[in-house]
């Protein structure tokens, strides 16, 4: 099979960079592969492995000559990189994000790249605690969904491509409009995050009598939920912040939730309680459909 | 071996009774086992497949003649099965619950049993948002912690009898005074269940610009919260309103953590964030510690 780029560039070589480079690798998806970041040794194990043919730390020379440019860092640092590869741009260039936050990052692509370059933003719904090069997955993908949000200016060509690639690896993809998308995500991931994230460290403060953390005593319900606390913190900061007012608002959904259930325990009122928990059961037959 | 009990009744017969009866069975640990529930078929179900002798639907006939009882019941029950029981106990009978919230029903049964009744208040730390017959397992309790919550007046015989039935089911035994228990398993399991619902609810309540409801859209993080929120809802209710002090104070704990997030991600105060979410990897290395 030809492959869908003659030369993939892909910046950010840690858990999703890399899980790309080497999904695309297995299959055969990239002529060359470029592989772009500021770990000098990463790199270049990366390339030991062959899961990329060359490495760069410089954005602009990494970008030179590819068909498509994978920007794998945190949504923090997507514009910056962006701006650094602008000049270097092949012609009809595509470019990619896996950012978990859309709106912020496509509006600033908008501004950032020469008119020639062809943006599509994506969101791969995967990956887990675990960072970095070392948790990479060549099977990351499959069985995902991965979101595209094209906007009215994006290329159809460009975004029938893009589409191609995460199917290619094993993904489903969704369009979604990227408002749309930090509304949902904010609602479905950022927020499960940061309650794990205060759920974790409301726990982290209180000892048994002998001055025990007490999270050993914890089952499996608080393993599942410590695990999403165990995320990545800078990344976690940066989602937060980029999709801020989604998820304050979203944040001030779930306190009023919880709020009434709070009432309804210190009030005994036992019908009410029964019926929330049972309704919360038919989020679960939805998240865990494929 | 010997069992270590001549005749077992196991009130309840659902996930944690269900198990109990197929794991005593397999390790061959009592002599007879009976068991008592409100539902016919189910016994008759469970009586087919050997896991029990001999079935009751009421508590006093089940009890006589054993020399172990296991109250199997949502907490909400536990005091009326033993009130039922209570006559017909045979001397120095040995009773365990294993329901989720332990000082109210120590307490309890300290009224309710005769002075040669044995009680002690067990809770396995397992299980799952599954419930009822159907999902019971013979290995659930292996590799599981087991809190027992002795009191000054607790039989020293009995809870070494109780240990070791724990103990041959695979369970590491920890001994906690009930109160504690109840402080530790508010901010271990209870808080994390009632944020599971809460955040559930949040979700349930949001579509997209279609209708479509959002927890389609969700990654294996609302998956693994989702689960949670997916515990029967009377069994819940049950504990939250059982523990409701603890329960309420630790909600509020959770609240005021929660506020801090949402302040320092309204005032974007990275390092705070940073930090914060940071620290919540601690818990996650303690609770995946086995």
């Amino acid at each position: 099979m030809k492959p869908l780029f003659e030369q993939m560039t892909i910046v950010g070589v840690g858990l999703l960079g890399g899980s790309l480079a080497r999904a695309c690798r297995r299959r055969g998806l990239a002529g060359k592969i470029v592989g772009c970041g500021r770990n000098r040794a990463t790199l270049e194990e990366a390339k030991r492995l062959n899961f990329i043919d060359e490495a760069f730390t410089d954005p602009a020379a990494a970008a030179r000559g590819s068909d498509l440019i994978a920007i794998c860092t945190p949504v923090g640092s997507i514009a910056g990189c962006a701006r650094a590869m602008a000049p270097a741009l092949r012609e009809a260039c595509i470019l990619i994000d896996v950012g978990s936050v859309k709106a912020p990052v496509v509006e600033a692509m908008g501004k950032i790249l020469p008119a020639s370059a062809r943006f599509v933003g994506t969101h791969p719904i995967t990956g887990s605690e675990k960072s970095g090069f070392a948790a990479s997955d060549p099977d990351l993908f499959e069985n995902a969904k991965c979101i595209v949000t094209p906007t009215p200016s994006t290329d159809p060509d460009a975004l029938a491509r893009v589409t191609g690639l995460w199917r290619e690896l094993g993904s489903t993809v969704l369009p979604v409009d990227a408002n749309e998308h930090d509304l949902i995500y904010g609602a479905v991931s950022h927020l499960p995050h940061i309650v794990a994230f205060a759920l974790m460290n409301t726990i982290a403060e209180l000892k048994t009598r002998q001055g025990q953390a007490i999270a050993v005593y914890g089952g499996n319900g608080l393993k599942d939920m410590s695990r999403l606390a165990a995320s990545e913190p800078v990344m976690w900061k940066d989602i937060c912040l980029f999709n801020r007012d989604a998820v304050l608002d979203i944040i001030e959904r779930f306190e009023d939730t919880l709020d009434e259930i709070k009432s309804a325990i210190g009030r005994e009122e036992e019908d009410y309680l029964v019926k929330t928990f049972a309704n919360a059961r038919e989020v679960f037959e939805l998240a865990a459909r494929e």
